[in-house]
């Protein structure tokens, strides 16, 4: 199968951390990043961030910016993390007037998708959960949040609207915590155009297997929007280039991917703090690439015996000989 | 509020693990179990593991120590885990006919049940779920595990069947992992006496906060239908006394179950592995009446305004207070 | 026992994160964080971070603050993580330009404290590790790590050097992750004037139970210089309030640094980000000061002899009795 | 280089787990696991468990076994962890009693190894730790541990007694809990023949880099006597195939091992519960033969200056061409 590809557009930009907030390489405007991101020769789509690179006022300017590079936009990922009036959360905020402004901006963002003719949302409300215990309304809080999510979803049923689960960080507890969770709450709003984004390293820190994610949104409803791909030490969302840790899950992960008949955008979402991003993201793209190859060039009956007969002898074998001669 | 009190019975005898596979301690009879847990007055019920207590043979025996000990029987937990035929799972088993046991022992154990007087079957599939990546079929097995509850959710619909989940052991990784998962599987059955059972380490093994794990039950659905007690070190089931790690946890599940109007029963469910178990339980148990009483002597409102306000430093200093003064 | 309470000085300003560079608060300059800090009356002594703080060209200035608010220097924390030229390591960087320059930071550093009558350098070299497999020579980046950390131990053999440990962030992976490696460290470079800082959070996160490291240290030459406090959910660095998460664990903290005769200052080390910074630090000082009296007002032979005993039912019931009643 | 493969005798036999006390298989005797063990034909030695399957009073019969096999004692494990009396722990056990036949069944197993021509002991005190906090007394315990182990090394030169370390199981916390702790321990005792085991999963568990830490102790003294091969998810002793989930890690570790001139054994410690044994650790010799054959394919320079250079991309790439193309 073929897959299409995308990075988010800061992945080719600096990185910083709350030790080095000035980041840990000089910093690149929009153009750079656009400049920098098509060197890149299977990336045909970038991913936006809410004012990090668009706003309702650049609009014009970012169609531009696809068009001069022949780009797609994959995706607007509104900002409901970046700014400090999110610090309590956005959609599930206490104050009414923050989320208000969290429904506002995620509407102008669909404006401006729209006009780009881009198809999808991916929401990251990183801010929305908790951190300390006795802290927050579970209840209440997670009703203000469906609520915000389904006016968002009823905004435009043309557009999809892709929730990305983590289960912490920034906060130490996210309510969109986990494939199961946001299904629930798909479920809840029920509209056609809610969907949900795996990254494939919030599924790690979850301790999902990202390739049974895959086939748990497909399940319930054929949810699977869109594919954030990273990779991470399992404990914690370290964004690093895919495929650099986990081999046979990420193996596994792109195998359910065409088992399952995805055709959405594999997009690279990896924060290369110490790396040259441009390299970084570029290697990112060879190893989705390599792995989609392998998986096509292995007869799908093989992996679907495998499976059928369960026996972690003879799958370990044929792994091994996959991998290792 | 009061609560009910009981404890799986085995909790009271000797433990075993896979270095010491004959147990820590001696082991005690069924009937020398029943003479221990009724020295914990605060108890007036108990939890029965099938094929390790209870049978479709035993039952008037039983019958008479619920009796002999003035004792109701909680629930049944069918044995879906404990034999050698389970090893590839029991619901979602790839064997047809091994599913089909899994069904016909859980219909066996209701029938126990309501002859002895029970309304609540909790179901631990334990062995449903895989080890090894590229083993599991994740969308039949799914498939499989649905259909098997769904029977024996249909079979009597005034035994509510309530399902307890757990991310992991004694298989890598459950099928029915967290409290999401678990209420995504209740909505696809969607009969009215299946629900979930909270287990208070299981919550804190998934990175859930038990709190807000009552919070989403009673949230979709009001589908908080039992409830274990332990607790544990957050990456193993370590099953410890109640309150012996996550005094703040405690007290804000505690908090929860009064706030949505838990009138369920409040089981032990430790492994006292080196301890004995009739003191650890005991302790347990007078752990469990601890967190009630200081709930209950707090106002309610004081809780309500720390959580209305989300302020960590005066939640911390309430806390400081109550805790450590 | 009366300890010294201390607070690192950016703890009373604002923080950022990945997401949030800019801050969750507005900025303080130097003389607001000292007007802030002293408003907490517990507090003594101040720790400095290079950099950020103190620079060997502002030492006069901030011997001013230090007079006018009458507190004393605790430590300078030389900055090895906060600039974009210690990417790659400091101590440890492949780079021999960098490691000379940790190494001639540090003697700034150490310079500067004597002049402010410090006698602690807490060094936490941060950056010296590793994120990816098959990207360090552990052998060889531990040779320099340890041949920089013995230059400054010999620089000034009045200098107290403290190594703080963690076991990850922002690196994947840490050279100084754990108490043991510290200690290992300590006893290859040999001199008294080196030992370890504790920090509470990053304890726990390498599945340490923090009063045994406190025990360690003790045990293998009395090497426990410093204490960074704070709170975490076991998992990652949260920063979070003092005694906000780990009730019993801070409380036996406390009580093995009385039984150990620990005579170093008390020092908050928290990243509240969406807190009143102000608030969380004296509420951090506050739950030290309960934890402290509370050690205090326990006869110490209760605690020896549950710890003699080893009986978990008896802990915990004593516990019970002490926190909850 | 060509490496020794090994086994533990018990990895091909039945293996039992807390809930399925009596095992996922039928038992097999000593006998049995002999003639089954022999199957390898990679294999030329066995590790024999204490009480298990060797005791003072079975030398002869055992030594039959080994010469009908033409197997090698590869090293005897005491038991330590396997009876009753260990409960509360065995070199650190605050009960004088059990101290002393932890270190006189030790001796006797240190005799049985001379006999039998072997030349190492692997020690794994697992009971020695502690499940709750203000359970134990952390100085006076290692004391005890310190002096058990002592008293053994000294017992007979010529006999390497190599520690195993793991976090944690069965006790909540392990004394003997990572590399560095277990350097500290031998830097202590001091004799020639004290070393230590790698347990690559347990390695995992601690957050470890297994590659690092061959090379932590390599750096420390020559210490790596011994190494245990399986593969986990991180956050359990899985104790799963070798090669099953770490590619990339294991990878490096066995390259690691040729880097610093490994000599000695790798041994399969595998807990194959549903897996037919035999074919489970069958499969793990042929995935450690794989590693191996690997590492000696690749020209040392290659690694090298990955590891030189330790750039991101670069490494990926490399990876990803050896192992997907």
């Amino acid at each position: 199968m073929s897959h299409k590809y995308s990075a988010i557009l800061s992945n080719v930009g600096s990185c910083a951390d709350r030790f080095l907030t000035s980041g840990y390489s000089h910093p690149f405007s929009v153009s750079e990043l656009f400049a920098r991101v098509v060197q890149i020769p299977q990336i045909s789509g970038v991913e936006l961030i809410g004012n990090w690179h668009i706003t309702e006022n650049n609009v014009k300017e970012i169609k531009n910016h696809l068009d001069e590079h022949q780009l797609q936009l994959v995706s607007i990922i509104p900002d409901h993390f970046g700014q400090m009036k999110w610090k309590y959360g956005s959609f599930a905020a206490k104050d009414p007037a923050i989320r208000a402004e969290a429904i506002a901006h995620t509407k102008e963002m669909i404006d401006a998708a729209a006009e780009l003719e881009g198809n999808l949302i991916s929401l990251w409300p990183g801010q929305d959960g908790y951190d300390y215990l006795f802290q927050a309304d579970y209840i209440q809080e997670r009703d203000w949040f469906a609520e915000g999510i389904k006016e968002v979803c009823e905004y435009r049923p043309d557009m999809q609207i892709s929730l990305e689960y983590k289960i912490k960080e920034p906060r130490t507890h996210s309510y969109l915590s986990s494939a199961a969770v946001s299904l629930l709450i798909a479920k809840e709003i029920g509209t056609n155009n809610i969907g949900v984004t795996i990254d494939f390293g919030h599924a790690l820190n979850a301790y999902e297997t990202p390739a049974e994610s895959v086939a748990l949104l497909k399940r319930y409803g054929d949810k699977l929007f869109h594919v954030h791909m990273n990779d991470n030490f399992r404990h914690w969302d370290d964004d690093m280039i895919v495929g650099s840790v986990h081999t046979i899950e990420t193996l596994e992960f792109f195998y359910w991917l065409k088992r399952t008949g995805y055709q959405g955008w594999l997009s690279i979402d990896q924060y290369p703090y110490r790396e040259d991003s441009l390299e970084a993201v570029r290697e990112g793209v060879n190893a989705m690439e390599a792995f989609t190859r392998m998986v096509d060039r292995i007869p799908s009956a093989d992996f679907d015996n495998l499976i059928r007969e369960g026996k972690s002898p003879t799958i370990t074998a044929y792994l091994r000989n996959l991998l290792l001669t």
